[in-house]
């Protein structure tokens, strides 16, 4: 996968099985469809409705509710399901690889996700993968070929995962458009936990501080862009969120241990109407906000 | 002010004088000369360039680097300069203004400043004021003439504001898009400590906690909308928030603490693993966040 061996590229006509189909599992069957036509995409589903769904759009070839009835026909599976489910789907889906097959995930956080997959018997087979994109609304209805788009994917290995499933993972995300990032399990956890989780928790407390101390109404007529943007992240769905902050949970409860450190700091220069420690303080805070 | 009456209109070529040409002066300007052409607008500001700046834009029809020779000569008088200034400037400003004319201000707090129109001896003639809106970036050459439209403006009374007062500038307000809304001081700057003043802290707490922990390429190859949302206050102007937070701190302590609890609520949920109640707390956090 690097520079010294070409873009990566899936092998012409190869088989992906995309298991959950929402809006990561629907967005990627969408822009493998209309970038790599020849591509195969099966898909599973738990409702037969979302199959359905799926045939009629045309962002599937064929699908079931059954695991068993399209892993071993695919060169590659992704599991596109909650976190948690991830981690538990992987015990059932690895023993039904094909030789040769990769096994690979979109979920948002990767400690447990792939020390499951070093515990499956097949963990040469297997790689742990994270797009780091998303919409706050969740489901197949959201799916947007685009969503991948200049996405970092993360791609966590196995401890012994194979140079082949690992060039395999990284052509799929390449193929939708993104950026494939190889990093630790560990590190990718401890990353987002600081760029991704810790914003959402902090969002979810103001919305829920400002609710108390201000009516509906005062809201809705005295707020403007900065509450709506700072807030926005606690519209997310929260199943989803659940589970992120679960499997991810040590290093969420460390970043907020650092975010309160700087809120007691900040306090307690406001307390004390210390004007030059405040100044110092945003300053530093404007300097170090970072875009990618 | 009242719909009885119909909406509020400046008088045929009245006079405005702006104190202060940056992002709020300088666009009130701009929407005055766009909207009503037939309205003299005279500028007030420190330095020459600004003046020269704005009379070369034709944002302003005359000005000065002082208050003396353009104070007595207006009708509608705007302070529009950071809100410790204007607190100190009401004094120097209200004995300058001539018969019938209307001390007003765009300041984000209004606590400290309506008890100095009141302290200032022309108590009848002021009438604190507070548009609801911005951008992170400050500055003349930031002025847009449509900055106002649709905003809140917060009209704040002072005990003893005249009703003809009042009416100026709320016709000041809608002659520019906005929507004037009366209020108590105390009440307005309770509420936007909640929804404009809390989350720019929380912004830049978090913006600092994360570049404690993450490097700043990582920061920025490994963070998404979501990290550039939630932060995107903490690149508001420094030296514009600590006024506000200056002049509005009790009211940002309070909602500091509640938003303090909220976050050990969460920091408890978590570390306990207890998902029910993770749940119930996220989902409240979904529902509550209001938007205009």
């Amino acid at each position: 996968m690097g520079q010294a061996t070409g873009t990566p590229v899936l092998p012409p006509g190869c088989s992906v099985a995309i298991v959950g189909l929402g809006l990561m599992g629907g967005s990627l069957a969408a822009a493998l469809r209309s970038r790599r036509p020849d591509v195969h995409v099966f898909g599973v589903a738990r409702r037969p409705e979302t199959l359905q769904g799926s045939l009629a759009n045309g962002l599937i070839e064929s699908g079931s509710t059954s695991l068993g009835e399209v892993i071993p026909e695919a060169q590659v599976v992704v599991l596109a399901v909650p976190a948690r489910v991830i981690a538990q789907q992987v015990g059932e889906v690895a023993p039904q690889l094909r030789q040769g097959a990769v096994l690979t995930d979109l979920g948002s956080t990767k400690g447990e996700i792939v020390a499951a997959m070093e515990r499956s018997g097949r963990s040469p087979q297997c790689v742990g993968g994270h797009p780091m994109c998303g919409k706050e609304r969740s489901g197949l209805a959201e799916a947007d070929a685009l969503l991948y788009k200049g996405a970092t994917w993360a791609i966590c290995l196995t401890r012994d995962s194979l140079p082949e499933a690992v060039g395999l993972v990284a052509a799929l995300a390449t193929e939708v458009g993104a950026k494939p990032l190889p990093m630790k399990p560990g590190h990718h956890d401890a990353i987002v936990a600081r760029t991704s989780h810790l914003p959402y928790v902090v969002a979810a407390c103001l919305a829920r501080a400002v609710a108390r101390d201000v009516s509906d109404d005062d809201i809705r007529e005295l707020s403007a862009g900065g509450y709506r943007d700072t807030t926005r992240l606690a519209a997310s769905d929260v199943g989803m969120m659940l589970d992120i902050l679960l499997t991810n949970r040590e290093q969420v409860l460390a970043s907020l241990s650092t975010f309160r450190e700087q809120l007691d700091d900040l306090v307690a220069l406001l307390r004390s109407a210390d004007e030059t420690g405040l100044r110092h303080y945003l300053e530093q805070a404007r300097r170090e906000r970072r875009l990618g």
